[in-house]
């Protein structure tokens, strides 16, 4: 059956049982639990957006394997055309959630797989792209959201798996059996994944010969045995149990809804077995991946900043400050540091080439240096959002003060700004502003499709140093330099 | 009765009878309610660094007025050392704290007027001087708590008090009685109020000859008839209630804890009336106290800071990446950050002046340069933190997850770290490090003491333009400019 | 006759008698004259490129006009890939040169006129357009080399043209004949204009009813009568007349070479009058030419940075010091911040979009954002390298001290790096960076294309704040907030 | 005899017949020589301004040991006063040069071997202490100028001094004898080295057991027989060679005029030598030099920034742009940088202790924090500068051009600025910004005192992370934690 309706995605949800623990407690039904509900109106989005004719070119596409229209997140790219609309849309689901819509890191796995192990049988002779092209047709007809399964807790950083004092550290192939294969392990980090169908898992990081059995990518229904997922506390995520008020962006998620998924001895059938041991490829489907879902940040980060920069001007607005030109200069940065890491986005994607199995990839220099951006520009833009929005920001009273019979005159009254404007609209707009730019959103921007250092390093990978060297020795006039230099 | 113990003063607290609303509900007794007790702690160290003796020389004074030896809180400054052991202090108690411990805004707030009363009574033969130092020798003596009253919520920003449509945006005279006088109004973002027990009310900025009646400065009990006061809503404030791990700083607040004040027609005696209508001093008395609450923002900050460097090499060696180049790079980045605050509080220590009251006085100059760092560095020195703890900050599993029968196997499992550290000693640090470094207490130095425009307007009036326009055009060789540039 | 190697280029230079003063002395052949040698040897590169086999695709496009293949240099933007080539072409030949190559003013100012021109027929029913597309064909076919007129020096900035106290601050017509107009005024920073054939006159700003004769565009020939040249004072421009270590870039130009243009009582045929009045279009034909400009900031500023990161790697390893983790980061900055500038230049050619005439045009909110990063981002690399290449950048002795017989030896000893690497190497490196980074590189890099300011200000006009607040509202769950915010 | 006056300092140099070579050619006289005459005019104020009644409080001091008034320039710090007066005479004498005046380097050397001889002493028993006070003495009486030997060209930056291909790449004693030693090497940066009349030489860094003739310190008069300097070549130098306005700032130097010193086995009398094989303190004698010479760069930069700051407004005002609100702001955060970097240099003089010599040593840990920051803001301050100065900076004629008989009405007209200036005036201060904020001067902010690793680096050592992470781990509730982390 494919889903295709928002309500259909919440059944599916309803109905597939998966284990997820939310605060010490096994949750019975996300669908109608207060903690679950933003993600999944998130992560609807992708559903809904890709009914409304006027998204339908942005939001679907035709598959290259079956002909079909499909959401556009089961998508192989095919184009640079492609990897553009990817970008544009999700800056478009953004501007609707305001928040993370979680369902790009799934696409991205199915991208860098797709590419990765057509790449590993034209080295082994394998046969894991068959596999994993039916495995994909059965995606794109189901419309299934799926996870991108890369993080692994990792332990003790200093070291590789398997030296780590608990094998578990990194999910790894425990079992290799006639039928399948048997993992144990988890992945950390895991956006939507608690409102996920399917976890497409892959190696979260080079692995030499000696960690082969590390050397592992497949896929997993979310509900099966063994599978449990551990939800992660965010910033005032309690404040969703109470009104709308203080919620901020009552109706979404803050950043993605993150998981900590259990692997505990779980049986996986060699039809979704992807990569098994072939290490030679597992930096290659990292490094895919992460571009990949590096090229993202611009799209959907920007769009979530665009909503910050509105939130801003009305916060101004409604408190007499708009006209200061110090406010018109920082809106200005704002968007100047939003358009930054657009272009970024939009620029990968722009040079992006054909992979030898056909599908399109992004430019991974450029990737890299968009997602660099990121994790310095929305702390950027949150600072300025604090300052033209006021210390009011954090001394706000509570919605219940609010609407108190007691004292709610008095909020009212001292919280009203230019005539014209509730007391309470003000407050909702900036509401909005402390629930997009504190804890949990920032740490997102910095370490979702990777930590700063990792683009750092693969500046010294990507960048030809060994020809900008040459051409500088050229203008220097120097000719005869011994090789070593 | 002298306020001597962290017990005297929770007991002043409890008998005190002010009005507090949390949540909507009137606080029965703040002593014992979760929300208040962290920021009781914080202030107590106040009271409890008085009483140790390797800290007499910093936390203690010898009054001026009476000889005594005071709590250095109720101090006026009486040279360049006092303003450096200001700054020291503060960041002696920071590192104790790790947040904001609320008792620089009184302390603030009566140098400030000490010094202006007695320049108002030597311009208009005044006796708000003689008045306020009674007052003065009463707070020296029973060391009671003093909230300084600056600033108010102000309506529409682009207009004067008088031009509002409501009067009582800014706080003012509402009618003047033989015995005193009766207020109206309010003050904002009041650091420390629920549990002080004054309130050294002072104009919230320039006033000119139309809002002469909002040239206000008097002192108010908080336990005063018509005085109520709102809590904000912070960041998290409620994993308060729940267990040790997750709050991050358990036995202290996150910044300060800031309330509402509202003034509903309140009566204030003459001899608590420092100011009233001299508008004419209503800007060097703003100036003065902001100039004083700048001064401290690279100590207590400085502190502050030193707690989240200290937690985010823990968290690096937790993991084992303590030893990555990148890593030590970023916590030397960090501590410079911190010593650049720091070092703003302390030049304007020592550049700090007599005034003709005889009270030191920071450099204004100075302390405005420290202040718009903090601004700044504060959003780096969080960036950094989350930088190097690793995206683990943003998902980590609740502490009812840790204390999970079922599934707390799961979270020690895979949340360990390098051999030999605690699942929950690694939990702790990163909770304290989310603790410290997000949304109010970002705000908090962006906006307390002023937001960075008042600072970016002083540099203007304070710096001396027209002698480095006139040493330019002598080192130029220009001689006989026409004067009007 | 079509100009198409070097030796035609340098030619028709030295044939066509324009009117060029260096230092106070007119310029008799400014192809043997050392000042301006680098300068065209920069501009050579235009067109030996086009006759380079591996560059024929990028350095030559098919007149959409004629048919013909031609110098891109001439070429109207016919597609979106048209737009990438032109970025790409930049960067490729930056790292031919090192440093400006100058003909991309005229580039731009071509195709922003030809767009510009079919609107105000369009409008006006005028033949603009018409005698522009005839004397493009002569462009296209001579290959003459044309330089951008924007610029006029201004006068008193706070005033419109008809307001100054000297007419001619901006250039103007000062009589309308039959056979054609007289025209009055300056041009000043034109790139590369003593070595140009050719002016394409524009007006500098957005022109008023009252400023109605400043709202001109025209071409003229800069051997025209009444037409002069003075050359300006570049940074280290004298190091060129002597030997070729010191100059550091000894074969090419430091920027673009830059003159003041004056125009005193000069002739233009109706023919070559391509703008006369309709100052409604001054606006739109000032923002396009700055939109195609800012544009290529990060091609060729890209390929800039290119050869000063090669230049400091390689000072580095001169030095011993390239193996420090702080100098790979370092350089990793380097080159980030310089594929950020890059890519800003990619995504706003990728995001092109046709105009009414025909032509294709680039995002001008992105093209915005490229050149302010690249305002701030050249400065940062500038010091990254300064940081690198270490102190010996600022102290080290000349040419000469090198030649010398009798300290030459010392020098030589002195200066040594690693072995094997010759002293006289390491000091071109240096050089090389001392020449890339300094003054009039910086500044160019700042007001190139726009000051700061001018683009801080398109946020505002380009970035659909309305449509941001109006999304804000909606995730704030604000409905019914009146008009006004 | 006694230098007092300028002239007796002038003299002194003529007299003393030491070597130095500019371009290659040896200098009869430098102080005819038009490339050394701004540099002696700056060092001169050091003279001048102490027998100015007006700064004889800042630029004189009373010696310890004679009791005599002396140039403080030769003074020992006996107080944490002196340490700030220090600052303050810095900041002063800049704004009378715009640039560097040099003296402070033998200062600080004269105050760095001062306490650690005495430490020598103490710990072997040697007799150090009481040579140098004899050496300070004479200097102190005489009123010589001394430059610190700091900087050794150090060849292959990977290796020790002894395993350097040439042993001389670092100074070293090369043979010792009953009367004295005899020396060879270098000293590269030589800061005022060609107008003084005596070098401190101190080791360039940390000296192990291996490279124990490495741990040297002696003085020596730069007209001892084997003793050469190098100028080095500064940015825009030879304009000093021409008229007064193109020059920019006409009597002064860009920074200090640097000088690579070669010795060619120099003979020391052992009354000079005052460390020579104690490799143990040679690290100690860095740091403190380091130290005191990093404390200096906020008054200095301090100053010069100032006038940079003033000629900018004046640039501004000029053209009619001074009124815009972004310009204000630029300004403004000119300022806010430079009173940063101030207060750098007063909080470390504030904070200054008590060595075991008796002499005053600033905290090592501010003064760090304070260089730091020079190394980024000096560039900003000159971007800034940039930016409202306008493109004009880089595109102006030449001087010769404004007198040019033919073509000078044309610079006249066309460069006027607002009504009222002349043009001159207004070339003279845009050509002052760009003589201060080029390559040359940019480089001294990022490399004197140590490049900025080398601060980086003293974080570790200083900062104390052990107690910022004991302090964390008690708020975060962290009891038992095993001692590894």
């Amino acid at each position: 059956m494919q889903i295709r309706t928002k309500d259909d995605y919440v059944k599916s949800l309803k109905e597939q049982g998966h284990t997820v623990y939310y605060n010490g407690e096994r949750v019975q039904d996300i669908t109608t639990h207060p903690a679950f509900i933003p993600h999944i109106n998130a992560a609807s989005k992708t559903y809904e957006m890709a009914l409304a004719p006027e998204f339908e070119d942005l939001a679907t596409a035709v598959s290259h394997l079956t002909g079909e229209r499909i959401n556009r997140f089961t998508h192989i790219h095919q184009t640079v055309e492609d990897l553009i609309k990817k970008v544009q849309l999700l800056r478009a689901i953004a501007h609707e959630t305001g928040s993370c819509f979680q369902r790009c890191v799934g696409w991205d796995a199915l991208n860098a797989t797709y590419m990765t192990t057509y790449d590993i049988d034209e080295k082994f002779g394998t046969s894991y792209h068959t596999r994993f092209t039916e495995y994909l047709k059965m995606i794109q007809s189901t419309n299934k959201m799926v996870v991108g399964g890369m993080t692994d807790t990792k332990g003790d950083r200093s070291k590789p798996p398997h030296q780590q004092a608990d094998p578990d550290l990194f999910t790894h192939v425990v079992e290799r059996r006639e039928d399948g294969i048997i993992i144990s392990g988890n992945k950390a980090h895991q956006t939507g994944a608690a409102n996920s169908h399917e976890i497409l898992i892959m190696p979260t990081q080079l692995m030499r010969e000696a960690d082969k059995d590390y050397a592992l990518c497949c896929a997993v229904p979310l509900s099966s045995p063994g599978v449990l997922q551990i939800f992660g506390r965010q910033t005032n995520d309690e404040r969703k149990f109470g009104g709308r008020t203080d919620a901020g962006n009552p109706d979404f998620g803050l950043v993605g809804g993150e998981t900590l998924i259990v692997f505990d001895n779980v049986f996986v059938p060699w039809e979704r077995v992807f990569m098994c041991g072939e290490h030679e490829f597992s930096g290659l489907l990292v490094e895919r991946f992460a571009t990949l879902h590096r090229q993202n940040y611009g799209g959907c980060k920007g769009g979530v900043s665009d909503i910050i920069i509105g939130a801003t001007a009305l916060a101004a607005e409604m408190q007499g400050s708009a006209g200061a030109s110090h406010v018109k200069d920082k809106l200005a940065e704002m968007m100047h540091l939003t358009e930054t890491i657009y272009s970024g986005s939009i620029s990968c994607s722009a040079m992006g080439r054909k992979t030898p199995s056909g599908a399109f990839y992004p430019d991974p220099l450029l990737a890299n240096c968009t997602k660099q951006n990121v994790t310095r520009h929305i702390y950027e833009i949150a600072r300025l959002a604090h300052d033209v929005a006021g210390g009011i920001l954090a001394t706000m009273p509570f919605e219940n003060d609010l609407k108190s019979k007691e004292i709610g005159k008095y909020v009212e009254k001292y919280l009203a700004g230019v005539p014209g404007v509730s007391t309470e609209n003000r407050i909702r707009i900036l509401r909005l502003i402390e629930n997009m730019t504190g804890g949990t959103a920032l740490v997102e921007s910095m370490h979702g499709a990777g930590s700063p250092q990792t683009q750092k390093v693969m500046y010294g990978r990507l960048s030809k140093l060994d020809m900008k060297k040459k051409m500088a020795k050229k203008l220097a006039g120097i000719e005869d330099e011994p090789s070593q230099v």
